[in-house]
């Protein structure tokens, strides 16, 4: 591959021209910088090797490593040897978190006739590292509070708040239950808080087969979807508080750390939570009586899906062991030759709740592969402008430990130094997917027309966008073909950029490939492994390849460019169509209120009361008062004309580089110091993760989930603070772009 | 109740009047009139007997009754002889039709494992009338042809065209092959011929556990839904060609009538097909090898759908008897005292596929006492301006066999005479339903404003209102405030009207009660019978008594009035909304076409291309031309001011029942006497069964099929053809205008 490159000149500007447009010099570069930079970044990206993915991955998952286990820790050194071996800076920063495994874990039905709960994944002959019994984790909900309940079932489906809309009108109560719920929709933990807010006494969480077994493809091992007794572990912490160490929160759990007393930890279950098995959920939901649920409440047993009581009483008894384990992040610096001070940070985690091929590993891996590349690189003569941070941290599935500790460890410096974090975790075959700070969508957009998708050998950026095409709505089609940057989606959770992004204000990307291959179909099981990974998913590891090339390359051209490419007339065209959205969601809701008040009146309820059923109406509920949405127009308008100029400026003005502490700080702008109502970890106006959701995001969330929750009364103040923060942005633009403009560098 | 009704005076005009709005006389009735209609109407509302509903449905389910058994001819006399005990002049009228019944009937699944299906609904010892082995017809459907077929299964979903498509895209092909189809969305005629279109040797429908087995509750004889071994019988005639005895079409059965010679025949399936239980059919959908469905595909069988071919071979042998058996139509008469040549005809078939309890004696059970209460209100002194008549169809389940047959056997007459057709079917708890002619919508929300909701006790129109409010969509809601009358949906295919309003343009409304339960578990089984019906629906009969009151009331009130009730505004909107629809379907398939080339020239296909899969991207299409819609507007337009001044001067002119004569032809105007294309019995340019749909509507039919089917060329004359129909009717009520408010009576 490297001769190939050879033929480029410096001329070329692009790999892929043919989508990038007229040949111009790469944004924030001057055009020398910009014809450098292209020819190492082809360099770069014939490096990636699919042999040694493949073998990162059987290295890494070839035993169990979850935090606290032995395979952990050894590799955190593994991988603290190979990054050495590249020639990196590279070493272990070791945290001590709170990390609960089980002691007890019991789930019995009483009554006629007797179940209980087998709660186990068997081996399977044909799957080589299956039968890790001792090292193994057993199925648990880590952060589930210890408990011994007896109490009948409710089916609460997917446990969001609609559902106990929906169970509240059809007269069911789950005060004293036991909520069997499934996976899916929302994230997990987010089932037991809403479970207790409700009053249930216990939750037990199952995986339907129509959400990720026999419905969705053949399952393990004649094919890649969850066996009959195959079951989902994971954290059910409440992060959408705060992530990371439940002692510690907000400051780093570094050895000798002060820790809050785990009585008064708010974000520990309140009830004991477990998950089951579709084969341990089927004589469960066989005894619940009640009525028939609705339509898009049924999966895919076959039996009757019904919302309980169930008469027999289930009986559900967890001890955990409270004890604090140690975590290894495993870290390595390229130091930048010009701005040593401004940081390009990658991260991916290692640890995994099992021996986790697919989650973690296959993003891990190629983590590594662009780590050695850039060793090559360094020993060829490049020389990044910034320096680079390659992390790989442990203790993420437990609750983002490993991230969120080292950010609170290191929140002043990463608050002064840090340009921008790239993010990937699991990874898979098929279409790229980006979510994060706006202000990036125009460079992820520049840095995927320049990756060859190893399938279609069309850039990865457009075979991306014409799926696009394919999968939107009629209406949206026009706007998808003019828009020249394809859109990103927001930063919800569920990965270790969240300190990142929510905490520091840190612009953030989240990236992969996906959506060819059924991929859930193990999520934290014991066959999430190097057999099912390497028959069922990249098979031939070119989208781990592909992976390794689009973040290396995003990683290199951040870090050499003169100005940070930051583009902010995308971020302020996505504020704006988020403040037409919580507008237009106060006027839905607003009108959904009157009109049910109307159907009541009417006697809407009283026609649909059925003698066989039970129906309860809803009350008549005071209307939403009118909001100022004012503050959010005004600042979504400044912000859009003050990211006009800027980016104009820039245009003219690509090599002044003493703009950059300036837009170090631009994303930090966004912080608010008290943070977001009832969450003061979670301090950016504009992303976060939903408070009910837990992995979907809510953008200005302080605005959308105060009318979403009813918060009238605080609607105008969430208006205003963040009104505020989005004024900051345009304040520091237009200082960004009088720098620009002066004279000097 | 007769005493209640005597506190009412003249004065009173409505029962309910607080739906009615003022009290202004009946529609066609002058002020006396009315104030009599109404005592009479009263009076008739309080004779429908819940237990006499009983104990008919007993009597006419007590053993299977299909067309050709000793039971259906038992039935047909012991009718005749009810309404002769009623005092009404009856007579029983046979035909004598094609009905063909099975001989051989064998499944199998050949290759490693050998599996021959059950093809037999089991005997069930709480049920008292599952056992009648000897009379019930085995699991069929009735003209499909004979045939003897080895080939392997494709699965193709429901079987619709857009199925096929998907087939197409994922390279699977039926051509040869045996075809397994759920039950559910079209017709079941359509999937056999739509198979047999795309190459298929066989047919095999079955009944997936989602649409009406355990996936929507509990099963026989714990509860009202379909079990394992249930099938579902039926006819798959090609009906929207032309129903009725397929030796016949277009003229009546009659005895000696003269035959096409069954080879000839066009709506006999041109390959065998058969329906099967879910128990038969899971083996067969195991067999099947290929990709996984796309999930609206999928049903709620504990197994991953796929699209097959099978390996193994399914060998499908059917033998029929090819006979003709006699109908028994019974039909009773009250002739009019004023106009005896205008007929109100009233019908309900009386045969069912087995014992039929719900289809369709919960429909003929309160026909049969409304005539019984009218017989009464005879011997009190009403006489009816109108002749009434009241029919009992033999061989609906068929081929809407005995309407059909008498519909084409007194054409002319009926032509002459035919005021209006009411028909039911099978009846259920809940809420009022109607489709019809919208001449009559005006009339069908007067009569129901006056029926009380036996469980809320609120009018059923009322009730019927609320309910659908509570099921619009937001925009559609201020719509259905807004409008003083509820729409009635338009009539597709499915129960004896067909002949009537498709055929001879003969005004008609089909209506019933449901909702509540879940009415289709049983729908052609032997399980639909007396146990079923009077443990899971209507237990205790109250909405059969309100079927009849409904039926019986628009009956009544149609024979009395001086002036034909039809209202032409809402006909005139209801086309309008028509025309825009066809009009915006146009444009739809348009800028479909136009996206999709778009698509195919950008290399989103390309993009979509999947190693793994198979995937086939569609052709480059050719968009299609504009059409010219001005006769449609112009018509619809004409049509809407027409239909003010005929509505106004009737408003001014209630007496004036020289109109009737050009009333009774306002529906025929409809007619085209060449017929829909393809299909020349279809002559109503109004409304027709749809010829890819079969149940399904379609309004403006020619237009609209000509639309959908990519028939460029023939758009612009069926819009020509549609539109004079539309102009035909309304210079009928320019003419009706005149009459009115000409001088004389």
């Amino acid at each position: 591959m490297c001769k190939m490159i050879a033929l480029f000149t410096l001329a070329a500007t692009s790999a892929f021209a043919v989508d990038g447009g007229p040949a111009t010099p790469l944004r924030g570069y001057t055009s020398e910088h910009s014809a450098l930079e292209i020819q190492w970044e082809q360099k770069f990206r014939a490096m990636p090797d699919t042999a040694r993915l493949r073998e990162n991955m059987r290295r890494l998952s070839a035993r169990p490593h979850h935090v606290g286990s032995p395979y952990d820790k050894d590799n955190a050194e593994w991988l603290l040897a190979q990054l050495k071996s590249y020639g990196l800076d590279a070493k272990i920063e070791v945290f001590d978190t709170l990390f609960p495994t089980p002691k007890t874990r019991k789930l019995e039905l009483l009554g006629p006739t007797k179940f209980v709960a087998k709660l186990d994944e068997p081996a399977l002959k044909i799957d080589p590292t299956s039968d890790q019994k001792k090292e193994q984790l057993p199925t648990y909900n880590a952060y589930s509070s210890d408990g011994d309940v007896t109490a009948p079932l409710v089916y609460v489906n997917y446990g969001a708040p609609s559902d106990y809309e929906q169970l509240e009108a059809m007269g069911v109560s789950v005060k004293g239950a036991i909520v069997i719920v499934r996976y899916g929709q929302t994230w997990r933990g987010i089932k037991p808080k809403l479970a207790a807010q409700h009053g249930a006494v216990g939750c037990l969480i199952y995986s339907d087969p129509r959400d990720d077994g026999y419905a969705r493809g053949d399952i393990y091992p004649d094919g890649p979807m969850r066996p009959s007794d195959g079951a989902q572990r994971g954290s059910v912490m409440d992060m959408p508080v705060y992530p990371g160490d439940p002692q510690t929160p907000g400051i780093g759990a570094v050895p000798g750390a002060k820790l809050i007393p785990l009585a008064e930890v708010q974000t520990i279950t309140k009830i004991p939570v477990m998950p089951i098995s579709y084969e341990d959920a089927k004589p469960l939901l066989l005894s619940l009586g009640g009525e028939l649920v609705p339509e898009n409440w049924r999966g895919s047993l076959p039996i009757t899906y019904k919302t309980g009581p169930s008469i027999a009483k289930a009986h559900l008894a967890l001890v955990f062991n409270w004890d604090r384990k140690p975590l290894y992040d495993v870290l390595a610096r390229i130091p930048g030759s010009t701005f040593p001070d401004q940081w390009v940070i990658r991260g991916n985690h290692h640890d995994a709740w099992v021996n986790g091929a697919g989650d973690p590993i296959s993003g891990a891996s190629p983590e590594l592969e662009e780590a050695r590349g850039l060793g090559e690189l360094l020993k060829q003569g490049w020389r990044p402008q910034r320096t680079l941070l390659y992390c790989f941290w442990d203790g993420e599935e437990p609750a983002l430990l490993g991230s969120t500790e080292w950010v609170e460890t290191h929140a002043e410096e990463l608050s002064k130094h840090a340009v921008a974090y790239f993010n990937s975790d699991g990874n898979g075959r098929g279409y790229f997917r980006a979510e994060g700070s706006h202000s990036l969508e125009n460079f992820i957009n520049s840095v995927t027309k320049d990756v060859e998708d190893p399938e279609t050998k069309m850039s990865v950026w457009k075979r991306e966008r014409l799926v696009s095409f394919s999968h939107a709505a009629t209406e949206a089609q026009t706007e998808l073909r003019s828009r020249s940057d394809t859109r990103i989606g927001a930063l919800g959770s569920g990965s270790d950029y969240t300190a990142f992004i929510d905490h520091l204000g840190i612009a953030s990307v989240n990236l992969g490939f996906g959506g060819e291959d059924q991929g859930g179909g193990q999520y934290h099981s014991i066959y999430d492994d190097f057999y099912w990974y390497t028959h069922f998913q990249d098979t031939d590891f070119v989208y781990g390849r592909a992976l390794a090339q689009t973040a290396g390359t995003m990683m290199m051209r951040m870090a050499d460019a003169d100005v940070i490419p930051f583009q902010f007339g995308d971020f302020a065209e996505t504020i704006h169509t988020y403040v037409v959205e919580v507008k237009k969601l106060a006027d839905t809701m607003r009108s959904q209120i009157k009109e049910r008040n109307t159907e009541i009146a009417d006697g809407v309820y009283k026609a649909l009361e059925d003698p066989k059923k039970k129906r309860i109406a809803p009350p008549v509920e005071a209307l939403p008062p009118y909001f100022n949405f004012a503050p959010l127009d005004q600042a979504s308008d400044d912000l859009t004309a003050a990211a006009a100029d800027y980016d104009k400026a820039l245009a003219a003005n690509a090599s002044k580089s003493s703009v950059n502490p300036e837009l170090i700080r631009a994303e930090r702008a966004l912080l608010d110091s008290t943070g977001l109502p009832n969450r003061p970890w979670f301090q950016n106006m504009i992303y976060a993760p939903g408070f009910f959701t837990g992995y979907g995001v809510k953008t200005l969330p302080a605005v959308r989930e105060a009318v979403e929750q009813k918060e009238w009364k605080g609607v105008d103040v969430e208006i205003a603070r963040t009104a505020a923060a989005i004024e900051r942005e345009s304040v520091l633009l237009r200082a960004a772009t009088q720098t620009l403009s002066a004279g000097g560098q």
